[in-house]
């Protein structure tokens, strides 16, 4: 039976830009295993009702449908023990979870209003308008625009919070160590949605995490490249 | 041969308040180790000086010294495998790294300007006059009252940083998982240091973080309760 992962689509169906839907397909890759995608717009939800999720991504493997991603992460790492480990043993697993929070406030939050403005534009015009509707009401009502207008200075900011990633790679290039696991697959998966839908440079070139984002898109027979870069 | 461990102290011996030193004698607890305290001030730099270093935790186990807080974890992880592990795996000990990094400049680096004019407080007269000298040039040569002067205000975007933690504390009583292991030891260390020295309120006590520090005070048969609170 064929593995399925909905992931997340704008416009062009060849561009899934969910960071968490890149943290389940690196998850996949690094246990050595594939899946078809299913693209899945926001507008969708009919889609995925019948797995009881509103979100992505969503694996189906076998007659097994698992959501959200650190929970799928979590499904690999015991479906599929004799494959390399995602976490490293169980004080990795437990430690990720911490992780997970850290690229879910820090990396992902912190990206998000400097390229809110992008994303919309990646969106087709069903998904613009449900985008628009939602996420500027998270924003206090404020247009995606008025949101990104001050990346610029903001950027300084979100550079700054990244710190103690910059002060691990200083001692080891990955945060699995030698090789990457899924706590970089949670750090990285924010760089790679922003990097297919935004120009923006979130990091300078000669950050040490510039160049560690560089060693993720090369990881797994730079699965991550794959994701043509955003036009604009 | 005893163990033996330099362990920070003020005007107070039965006092030790380094955050460094605290995760070295929780990691060393959660070891089953013991390890004779040796008090140690900041300007008694020769005491330490054979082991070149110039700051602590150092520890003296048999004939071999070993200085840096991270090392040492390292070192008793090796040096004791038959013991509960520190870090659950070689996941857990490359993630570690990455947390070292996050309480040093998040829990550490955030606490320290809130609580700098207790610290001094609770020192000896020549370490009083180290201290203010080399901590005042770190800040610009503001006095550590001036720097300390906004705690109030500044407390409020400390505990923002702390979110991260409160997402894993949703799930998981513990950085370990069901028990704590050098994760939690690490961000807790922070804490500790605060508690022995300050009065001040660094988390609320409807803040999940407050009941995770209480189990922390708790572990190890309440190894960390046995520092008094600081008096003022």
């Amino acid at each position: 039976m064929t593995r399925k992962l909905f992931e997340l689509v704008g416009a062009d169906p060849l561009r899934p830009f969910s960071p968490y839907c890149w943290r389940t397909r690196l998850a996949l890759a690094h246990k050595g295993l594939d899946a078809e995608t299913i693209p899945w717009r926001f507008t969708e939800k009919g889609a995925i009702a019948p797995y009881k999720s509103e979100k992505v991504p969503v694996l189906l493997d076998g007659d097994k449908a698992v959501v959200d991603s650190w929970d799928i992460a979590n499904y690999l790492e015991d479906a599929y023990p004799d494959r390399p480990s995602l976490f490293g043993g169980e004080g990795g697993r437990a430690s990720a979870r911490f992780l997970n929070g850290w690229g879910d406030m820090v990396i992902i939050a912190g990206i998000l209003p400097m390229i809110i403005a992008d994303v919309v534009q990646r969106l087709g015009p069903e998904d613009q308008a449900y985008f628009r509707r939602t996420r500027e009401a998270r924003f206090n009502n404020r247009t995606l625009e008025e949101v990104s207008a001050d990346r610029d200075s903001r950027v300084e900011g979100f550079r700054k919070t990244l710190d103690p990633l910059r002060l691990m790679l200083r001692s080891q290039p990955f945060v699995g160590g030698q090789s990457p696991n899924y706590g970089d697959y949670i750090m990285f998966s924010g760089f790679q949605w922003a990097r297919g839908v935004s120009r923006f440079a979130l990091v300078t070139e000669d950050d040490p995490v510039y160049d560690w984002r560089e060693r993720m898109l090369d990881a797994h027979g730079g699965l991550a490249r794959t994701l043509p870069e955003s036009p604009l």
